[in-house]
């Protein structure tokens, strides 16, 4: 079972927007057991919205298009839905009522001819109901081919896969299973890792299968198997992971959780009772950002002091500034004395503390771009791990907030 | 002068990872002239790889495709592309001395298999030097067409762009000019906007373009002209531009710079040699990712306090426990604390604070969710603005998290 996602959009192709619906509806559409064919961005034109229905047709069962649903004239997709189905606009009354609803909430009144236009839908489509937004989901059926389309609003589209187009889909079709189990490895790169489980990989049975995703400093195995016995297919993965697993102890912890990092964290100091503090020099506040992106962070996340200036390091934070004469900002004395007074600070049970040099440019100290230190106080005592990430400074953000979050889960797993 | 993008990988198509090679280089091509006609993703296979090449060869003469030219088995791309220029592949010795000298940096010696196959190249392929990665890209010219295969890392991917793909496109092809102004409103929904300036927007000669770009509370008006003169096209825009900006003049303060919100605020401070601090309750460290998100914000940003419980108000940022109690946590008075101890703790000119509560469940006080305080103390004074945002917690932190940068934009642009 397939489907093709096409995305509608002139922001998407002039790089103004990153297409970011694309993956959330694949996500979904394979836990139902639905594999998505292809993604494509198309131009908000309807000469090219008719081709990219024609193809997607021709490829896959399924068609999921989002976008170009809006009022104003740049949004084609209503009219090239009608010429591409030969029907034509139809007012919804349950639609109308419900675009007065949300702009009389708004206090948009009148309504304007523009804003009633919601309500016209192609007469053989069905009406799946957008809560938050005044553009409908449309569902319709033509030569054993389902058509969906969406609105571009990311918390629209979210909400209408979820209540209408799922659901639907489900009852709809007869699926088979999708699964997917993530080794995640540490410190040996994919030729290598290939080259260690070449045997493994090549009894594997022609229903799993295996990609390697390498990104800085990991690589991730994920298996993939289709079939229509999901215990099976459970099993068999189990079977094929219980052959791989001891072929790469040493450089794994184990199954990547489908869970992110974030929540794990988020669980395991929930579960525990244990609160946690941040201080942040070159993270710049990414830590806090993303634990506290995560619903709940309240019950253990006290709080983080970004101290981004030496300074600051020294007034807010209490860091000695002998210390930092004797040792410089970027430094593992340093990092373990954030982590160590952001603990009391806060009083908090664990800490991480950050410091380093993103760049580009050298900052307070002589560091080389990318050096960073990364302490954790726990109730047992602190320590500290110095890195070198390369590239840019993004990067170096990116990946010096990942492992102190990393080295943080070890920690509380411990307890 | 258009182009077409393709993206392979199946972890794109199963949503494990979003798209956003394609977005960077859409963005880049427009600089220079290039149109993107179309982006699609296809899996790792090699059928489906030759399929998309041969339709993206239809639709445009420039094709990019990223990814599935690692080392492993699940990189069939070099492969196919053999089999479809009916070519062979043959070891290219400079590749060969670049991957020794990388995987020796790397401390992985001896060389396996593997890696010396990413020295296999197309015989019809020119090498494009990836100074970052093992995985040359690749520039084959057939039937005036150019077909360019990049690796899919984001990072190697954008500098064979800048240094090797863009240059050499910019050298072959003659390119039109296509410019982009976008005018930022505030406060009125599109099809309102619509309305108002239809005469306008009916009289727009057909090689500039509007579109409507709606996000929460805002709408972008994006104006596009392509054509050969860049001089004529830049007094075209203005023109329309100036015929535009009387009709909107109550709900926008002016174009968008090509500046994120947060380079411009790096820029105003520094420019004005102020300094900034900001305490951060609901947005959780946000706000301080974003400003130290920008390479130099060391200059004027001096740190951030995450006071994610009240107890951490009272005890960090000196926020006083009867306030609290007589206006709750999410109020105005405990908003304008929180600056107000902010800039002083941390001796900045200026300081944003902000509480709320982001959801999913109320927290510490009676607050409905999507209730966010936000507060700006600058030399002058302080004061607050009470906002309710709606939807889900991530819509929440980064609605409050913009909103307090453009609050703060408006305050230091008034120095």
């Amino acid at each position: 079972m397939q489907a093709a996602i096409i995305t509608i959009g002139d922001e998407i192709l002039i790089g103004q927007v990153v297409d970011t619906n694309s993956a959330h509806i694949a996500k979904e559409l394979n836990n139902i057991g639905i594999w998505v064919y292809e993604i494509t961005s198309v131009q908000d034109h309807t000469p090219h919205i008719h081709a990219a229905l024609a193809e997607a047709a021709a490829k896959a069962p399924i068609i999921i298009v989002t976008g170009g649903l809006g009022p104003t004239k740049d949004d084609r997709t209503k009219q090239a839905i009608c010429e591409y189905f030969q029907d034509s606009l139809l007012q919804n009354n349950a639609v109308l009522a419900h675009v007065e609803k949300l702009l009389a909430q708004r206090n948009a009144t009148p309504l304007l001819q523009a804003n009633k236009n919601q309500a016209l839908v192609p007469s053989k489509a069905t009406v799946l109901h957008n809560e938050y937004g005044t553009a409908p989901g449309l569902w319709i059926e033509k030569k054993e081919r389902v058509f969906i389309f969406l609105p571009g609003v990311p918390y629209e589209m979210k909400a209408l896969m979820e209540r209408e187009v799922l659901p639907r889909l489900q009852a709809m079709f007869q699926r088979p299973f999708i699964l997917h189990r993530t080794l995640l490895t540490y410190g040996m790169g994919e030729s290598a890792i290939a080259n260690r489980i070449e045997q493994w990989e090549n009894q594997l049975p022609p229903h799993i299968t295996l990609a390697y995703l390498p990104s800085p400093g990991k690589v991730r195995l994920r298996l993939t198997a289709k079939g229509s016995h999901k215990e099976i297919l459970e099993t068999q993965l189990q079977e094929q992971l219980q052959k791989l697993q001891p072929l790469l102890s040493d450089i794994t912890n184990g199954l990547e959780d489908d869970d992110s990092l974030e929540i794990r964290i988020k669980k395991k100091f929930t579960e525990n009772q244990k609160t946690l503090a941040v201080a942040e020099s070159c993270t710049g506040g990414s830590i806090a950002a993303k634990l506290t992106a995560i619903p709940g962070a309240s019950a253990y996340f006290k709080g983080s002091i970004v101290s981004y200036t030496t300074s600051v390091k020294i007034a807010v934070l209490k860091v000695p500034a002998k210390l930092i004469e004797q040792y410089s900002v970027v430094s593992a004395a340093v990092a373990e004395s954030m982590a160590k007074n952001a603990r009391e600070l806060f009083e908090a049970d664990f800490a991480i503390a950050t410091t380093g040099n993103a760049g580009p440019l050298k900052g307070d100290s002589d560091a080389e771009v990318g050096t960073v230190f990364i302490a954790i106080a726990t109730p047992q005592g602190i320590f500290s791990q110095e890195f070198h990430f390369k590239n840019q400074r993004e990067h170096v953000i990116e990946k010096a907030a990942n492992k102190a979050m990393e080295l943080l889960e070890k920690e509380i797993s411990k307890f």
